[in-house]
C-alpha cells in the first residue's frame, strides 16, 4: 500500500531538518519502507483540502489507504507499531519507549516552540529582548533535566527506539539558538542520531527538495 | 498486580480537575481498574526518589511491577492498549484515536501551558498586560480549528476514546480564563466528557484529597 507524506514545498530552514516531515521520513527510512512525498504551499495548507487531513493545517499528514494521520507522534508510533527497528519487544520496555515519544512532544517541545514564539513571532515586540532569556531559561531547565537522566548512555532507555527518534528531532529545534550545544551530552546524542544512515537518508530527501536549483 | 500513581498532596487548583494526575485517574475509571495513591509534595517532586520516576519532577507517575511510567500521554495509552473501552477495536480507528491523544498534548496544550505562563509565572513582568491577549489568541487559534473538526459530533472521531479523554482534559485548563466556553460546540465537549460516571469518579477522589478536613 503506498505511503503518502505531505511537506513543505518550500522549508521555513531551507530543508536543515527542522521541519517536522523529518521525523516521519526518519521513521520510514528506519522501517526500510518506501514513501510519496506531496508538496504544499503555505496557502494550501490552510484551504479545505488541507484541513480535511490536518485539522490545525500543518504538515506533515499521512495517507496509507484509507488511513489519514495527522501529527507527528502519531504517525511514528503507527509505523512503529507494525514495522520492526523503533520499538523493543518487550511489552514494558516498549511502554518507556513510548513515554519517551510523548515527553518529546509534551515535555520537552512546548518551551520550544515558546522560545520560537518569544525569538520569531514576538520579535519586533517591545519587551522581545528583556523577555528572551527568560523563556530561554525554561528550555535549559528542560535540558537540564533531560541531560541528568540521559548520563552517559548512548539512548534514552537501551537500544534506539521511536522514543529517541522524535527526542532527537525535538532537540534539533535547539541547536540554531545554540542552546543545544550548552548541554554536550545532548549534543553528542542528538549527533548519534542524525549519524543514522537512515536519518542522513530523510535529511537528504527533504534537502532535495529545498536545494537551489 | 497493585497500580500506584503520584498525585501533589497539596493541588494547585484545590482539586478541581485540572491537575495531571486527573487524566491518568480518569482512564483507570474507564477500565475499570483499582489503584493506589502516594501524595508528594512540591519539594519531595524535585528530590532524587521521584525524578528517579519521573525526570522532569512533576506528578503523575504509573507503577505497576517492575514498570515504571511518566508522562500522561503515555499511561493513559498503556492503560487503553491494555484493557477495554478507551480505544476502538479497529486498528485504522485505534491509529486516529492515538492521533487525537498527540493532537491534545502537542498541538493543543503548548499554547495553553504558554497562556499559563504568561498570565502566572509573568504576571508581574512590565509586559504582562500588554501580552497577555496576544497569547490567549494563540490558544483561540487552536480552539477555533478544533471547533470546526468537531463539528456538531458528541466525539473527535466515532465513539468516545482516549484521544477524547486527553482532549477534554487538555481543553478543561482554558475553563477558568473564560477562552472554553467562548468555544460552546468545545464546551459541551468537555461537559460530555466530564458527565461520564468514570470521569466523575476520578474527580471525586481528587477533590477528596483537597478537600478542606
Amino acid at each position: 500500500m503506498t505511503i503518502t507524506i505531505t511537506a513543505f514545498d518550500r522549508s521555513p530552514d531551507g530543508g536543515k531538518g527542522l521541519a517536522r516531515d523529518t521525523r516521519v521520513r526518519w521513521a520510514l527510512e528506519e522501517a526500510g519502507l518506501p514513501y510519496a512525498v506531496r508538496l504544499v504551499s503555505f496557502r494550501a495548507m490552510k484551504e479545505p483540502a488541507h484541513l480535511a487531513l490536518h485539522p490545525f493545517g500543518q504538515i506533515p499528514t499521512y495517507e496509507e489507504g484509507d488511513l489519514v494521520l495527522f501529527e507527528t507522534g502519531a504517525i511514528v508510533l503507527h509505523i512503529a507499531q507494525r514495522h520492526g527497528g523503533l520499538l523493543p519487544a518487550d511489552a514494558n520496555a516498549r511502554a518507556r519507549a513510548i513515554a519517551w515519544m510523548f515527553a518529546a512532544v509534551n515535555s520537552v517541545e512546548p518551551p520550544i516552540l515558546e522560545f520560537f514564539n518569544a525569538k520569531v513571532v514576538e520579535r519586533d515586540k517591545p519587551w522581545a529582548a528583556e523577555r528572551l532569556p527568560l523563556v530561554a531559561d525554561r528550555v535549559r531547565d528542560r535540558l537540564r533535566q533531560l541531560s541528568a537522566r540521559l548520563g552517559d548512555a548512548d539512548w534514552l532507555d537501551g537500544d534506539f527506539s521511536a522514543g529517541d527518534l522524535m527526542m532527537a528531532s525535538v532537540l534539533l529545534r535547539t541547536r540554531p539558538s545554540g542552546i543545544l550545544d550548552e548541554f554536550p551530552s545532548l549534543a553528542a546524542y542528538v549527533a548519534r542520531g542524525e549519524a543514522r544512515p537512515a536519518y542522513r537518508r530523510a535529511f537528504a530527501a527533504q534537502l532535495a527538495i529545498n536545494a537551489p536549483g
